[in-house]
């Protein structure tokens, strides 16, 4: 039974994702269909990857995921294939793959050949292209009969951290900020541990905020367990499942997917100064 | 494997929708659950029937949809079961169903008599009655075993167009508002194209915008891809899949599902005028 | 086919719910999911209570039920699982699942040793240890595999109603707030009865309203179907599916999950004065 997921910021209130829904089951009925969100903010390229780079990992090899974000049809832009980590990512040639698999190299890439650059057909790309595509796939049908090799695509970056020499700091940034207000930076651990070697300390500063401590989880933070709830409201940073670092507030209840907990915004700067 | 789709005003919260599912699974527990959507405003029926008009083509012929918006149970109240475009439809006899039927003949209509008008049965419309009803029909049922043929329903109508004379001006309003922001008006493609014959222009107003030419979808507006992000932000009109007039800013973020791009409620007046 | 259902605080934005799903079908691509809610108040384990204690009477016996609020892995705190009412839950030791089985004996109680206490392996509770947990019963094993029985766990209480006889009045309070805005009391239908044992009538008291009168269903207000507009808007009292006192508006439209028809907060309290 072949798995196909849906990313998109089609929201869940109008009929676009019922409609990819119908469509697929209408090719074929006994393919499982898992949402990955449909909440994305409108055409955010650097959310959707942050979110399939971290869900696509738990699918079983071979799932089929439809990545529909910024994938308004438009005969002069592709829609491409992505064979990578053992299964197939589907979307416009916009980057957004590029982001998702920044630090991997794709099995194969392929400009998806089916109902694309014919403008009478498609009025709406995930399910006029998307989806028979993925079914095609799903089917096990081969991606050279929808599909055809190609060697560039539309790339994308994200802004990387940088480290101020003088000043003994990595300077980066909130790239993104989850459901439960907790605030994701692009400062890596190995940026982190290969910049600060030979240094005993470290502070990280943002807004008007110091933390001095990393932990590896968000539970570390309490250590112990009997009084819990005294933790509650404690700031704290962490080395997340990406092994990016994360402010948290423990058990900090604002739960809102925009705003973070500590109020900073996506783009913000964040400081890591070693002494 | 049958095919059941859920579309209601119970929001994601509470336990209602998992309750019919629940109830749906341990009836047949091989039947395929879709949910169209759960994010209705509470008992509009406008909004339900143009999800489900667009929805339901997708799916395949022989899924069954329960719409269970404005459902309460009360005994002096039927519930109805159309049969309509190849596939099942049930709903409370509120009007819902003559709305998104409002062009089409179903095949035939029923009441839907199982465990209908006894209160002391009935606690909740959807797991009490649509939900076994569905099942049956699921299963290979004929609806004669669970209902009884009717000719007449509640029938509501939409808001329709009118064409002033006069003034050479079409008078529509706003009547749904899409997630991202999108108004869709009840001007339809039939009526403009009738009404402007022997005209050469024509302006669309509404606030204190205008607008004088209307596009077939929303990358039409981007003549030029290379140069795609100069368009951003651009307001355009298009004929939408419904064959509605919509209006639009291009790559306009403002996802809500609330409050429109442009600032418009439903119900506020779009004008179209000829020279 | 076997049923999983997913209860959280995880919202629909983040990867978190499909990294769940992902890996169940990476363990058995056959099991059914069913989401119950994801959009739990963050750490909320009354509302949890509440939704999981409704929720769960509509499956099929022998569902496994994963609750999975407040369950950040920490080496001290146990991971349980119930069985009860013939099917499974599992959840954190927070005390939850003695809400949701206040007045229910389970049939047994584990804990689940499967991966528990290794916080080296542990990085997320509901992939690492509820999933594969679930997944082993889902395929019939025996819960005493990857259990321990246990006797004792973390116990919470709800507030309970109290009856003051000098002023012949019960003090309730507001314990949850639906998605449509209704308010959900913890007085029930039995504490009303047994303490109003003598008295000809009573007054609902909250805020500054007052009501008389209790229905049996939310459609009982209406006591001319004809004439059904005009009740639009009427305040009730209802005793739910739950047995529990219920402030609504009839047709009230405010749907917010949040904030209340009355504008009445979890914990203010609600009286009703026999005389």
């Amino acid at each position: 039974m072949s798995i196909i997921t849906l990313t998109s910021d089609f929201g869940n209130l109008d009929y676009r994702v019922s409609a990819v829904k119908g469509k697929i089951l209408s090719l074929n009925s006994k393919v499982t269909i898992v949402d990955i969100t449909h909440d994305i903010q409108a055409f955010n390229l650097i959310q959707t990857s942050y979110i399939v780079r971290n869900a696509h990992k738990y699918f079983p090899k071979g799932s089929i995921h439809i990545l529909a974000v910024d994938s308004f049809f438009h005969k002069s832009r592709k829609n491409i294939l992505y064979n990578a980590n053992g299964s197939y990512f589907l979307a416009a040639d916009n980057g957004l793959l590029s982001l998702v698999f920044f630090d991997i190299k794709p099995e194969a890439i392929y400009e998806i050949t089916l109902n694309n650059r014919f403008d009478d057909i498609v009025n709406f790309t995930s399910t006029d292209v998307f989806v028979p595509a993925a079914v095609h796939l799903a089917n096990g049908g081969l991606p050279e009969v929808i599909g055809r090799k190609i060697d560039t695509v539309k790339e994308l970056f994200f802004p990387k951290p940088v480290y101020n020499e003088p000043e003994r700091m990595i300077i980066g940034e909130v790239m993104y900020i989850d459901n439960f207000g907790n605030i994701i930076s692009n400062i890596n651990k190995e940026i982190f541990e290969s910049t600060g070697k030979g240094y005993d300390n470290f502070t990280i500063k943002f807004r008007n905020l110091t933390l001095s401590k990393i932990f590896q989880s968000h539970t570390e933070v309490v250590s112990d367990w009997e009084r819990e709830t005294e933790y509650h409201g404690q700031s704290a940073a962490i080395f997340n499942d990406s092994q990016l670092l994360e402010l948290t507030i423990y058990k900090g209840s604002k739960k809102n997917g925009a705003k973070s907990l500590f109020g900073l915004n996506v783009g913000e700067n964040i400081y890591i100064q070693f002494f």
